[in-house]
């Protein structure tokens, strides 16, 4: 229990993981009132879109414009995501907006990477090595390691921590090659293999090998379990998060494989609150931004905490 | 961690508390094949029908087809809910297939009392003095005692482990006056204000005081919660849970207080398994029920994992 944060800091992506898989068209402006919206709940890092191909992620086509439409606070960082050199170079326009820095990105599962990249994990190695050394030329450092499906993976099954740690050393091993200095490590329940003890397993060993890294966890809601994985990632002293408002970046059909969003931020939110740790956020602001999220993509979003409200509303109106 | 339970009883509701809160009618004939299939999943208590006025709750008018109409398993207790004499008749005429116990049920919450049942806490003691007499003058066992509202209540706020203990001190006080054995208590986290610590808490103050009674769990998700809690009851050793298949139970409009159901059923097995508890339960073919139950209620269940499937599934395809 001693390893309980005191706080914990949410980097909270519902706009990029919710806009780009809703059918949409999301109209740019709501976009940007939502954004607006989550940065004054106290929310301090919110990822604002992706720089993808739009060919292929038609929903974030417009994200120069959001980038360059919302009005900035200036105690938010705010992020966007990348995946190439096209990308990065789209994100730099925003220098003077966003905070921009690289992530080595990798997969515990080849099976994974071959479905996904469609590369072996040596040609992922190669490929991230190249990008590492494509930010730090422009000066964008890059502090994290990342690995997708840590904690299991639909077409490989379980993950072991070892082959957590080994993918965590080719990191690493990048990062010594290009002169990054990594601080951070996040792990991604990428397809919800997750469940408290193997959280408790991976996160135990993983801070064991690099005591001196804060650990993340960005945990997908697939199976139901992502709450109680984050209580258990909590326990163990975890104090970096990603979550998504509402729970955005679910399929909104139903009945198909991942219909689950991430981690909804509210119900995080909720659970620091009544573990007694600080998220500097303001959890019935939240609760309306995750009303308006509702709102803007048209359909039931899974957090149940924006239906139901939050217990401080109810203990003022009790009292 | 040694609190852990080898193995846990779950008390299957979802047929009782899923048909009566759909807006319906569902055919009698699907709730038959509801109970029937939940059966053959290797659930050993499942909770088959409401017997309420129909004028209040029309979902249940037919109670008493539905419990002629199912085949039993000699394996499987059924049970039933009632809340008064005119419901308990009904019941004993099904002596023979439902297993008919009696149980005190108070709530340690006298704001919700009044709302809910239009008593004090004093003349709710006394309706359960009446109906415990009542149900013991029928032979029917009175073993457990049920708190509702035991880790907070809307309408009263934070409810202390205290004022819990307090109403159970009163049921065991009609147990004695009316020559009931207690065996049972379970605690209903009615209105979704329990969090891992609350649930530590209050488990562990009831455990303490009455060290030789099995303590029953039944967590609604209001608030996102429920598996995050489930999760802290096991592993204070709480082995007894209620839950219901695909989290029937929930109301099915959008933005209603109360959308949210039971803890899911399949969701509970899962947690389970990757904690090395046996439930006895099959998992594929509970997720298998869980879809059956969407198709007969016609909509999208709150269960994520009948979506994604189970990790046994993709562990046979990844092997």
């Amino acid at each position: 229990m001693t390893d309980m944060p005191r706080s914990i800091n949410i980097h909270e992506e519902g706009p990029r993981e919710g806009f780009q898989i809703e059918p949409g068209p999301i109209p740019t402006a709501d976009k940007i009132r939502l954004i607006e919206a989550l940065a004054e709940t106290g929310l301090h890092h919110i990822q604002v879109c992706s720089f993808v191909n739009p060919r292929v992620v038609p929903g974030w086509a417009d994200a120069a414009d959001v980038v360059s439409g919302f009005k900035a606070r200036p105690d938010v960082r705010y992020t966007a995501l990348w995946f190439n050199a096209q990308g990065l170079e789209r994100a730099l326009a925003f220098r003077d907006r966003l905070h921009i820095t690289g992530s080595i990105s990798l997969t515990a599962s080849e099976a994974f990477t071959r479905k996904n990249l469609n590369r072996s994990h040596a040609e992922n190695l190669e490929a991230m090595r190249k990008q590492t050394a494509l930010h730090l030329s422009h000066d964008v450092p890059v502090e994290r390691i990342g690995v997708m499906a840590a904690f299991g993976c639909n077409y490989q099954g379980d993950i072991t921590p070892a082959q957590v740690i080994s993918t965590l050393e080719d990191g690493f091993t990048i990062a010594k090659e290009c002169g990054a200095t990594i601080k951070h490590i996040s792990l991604a329940d990428t397809m919800g293999w997750g469940a408290p003890p193997r959280v408790e397993r991976v996160v135990g060993e993983v801070r064991s090998r690099w005591p001196d890294q804060t650990i993340g966890l960005h945990l997908h809601d697939t199976r139901g379990l992502a709450i109680a994985n984050a209580h258990a990632g909590l326990k163990m002293g975890v104090a970096q998060f990603d979550s998504t408002v509402g729970g955005l970046g679910g399929c909104p059909f139903a009945g198909q494989k991942g219909a689950a969003g991430n981690v909804c931020t509210e119900e995080l939110v909720m659970l620091c609150q009544e573990m007694g740790i600080e998220t500097g956020v303001d959890l019935d602001r939240l609760i309306e931004v995750g009303r308006m999220a509702e709102e803007i993509v048209g359909h039931v979003l899974p957090s149940e905490l924006i239906h139901a409200g939050s217990l401080g509303s109810f203990r003022k109106r009790a009292a």
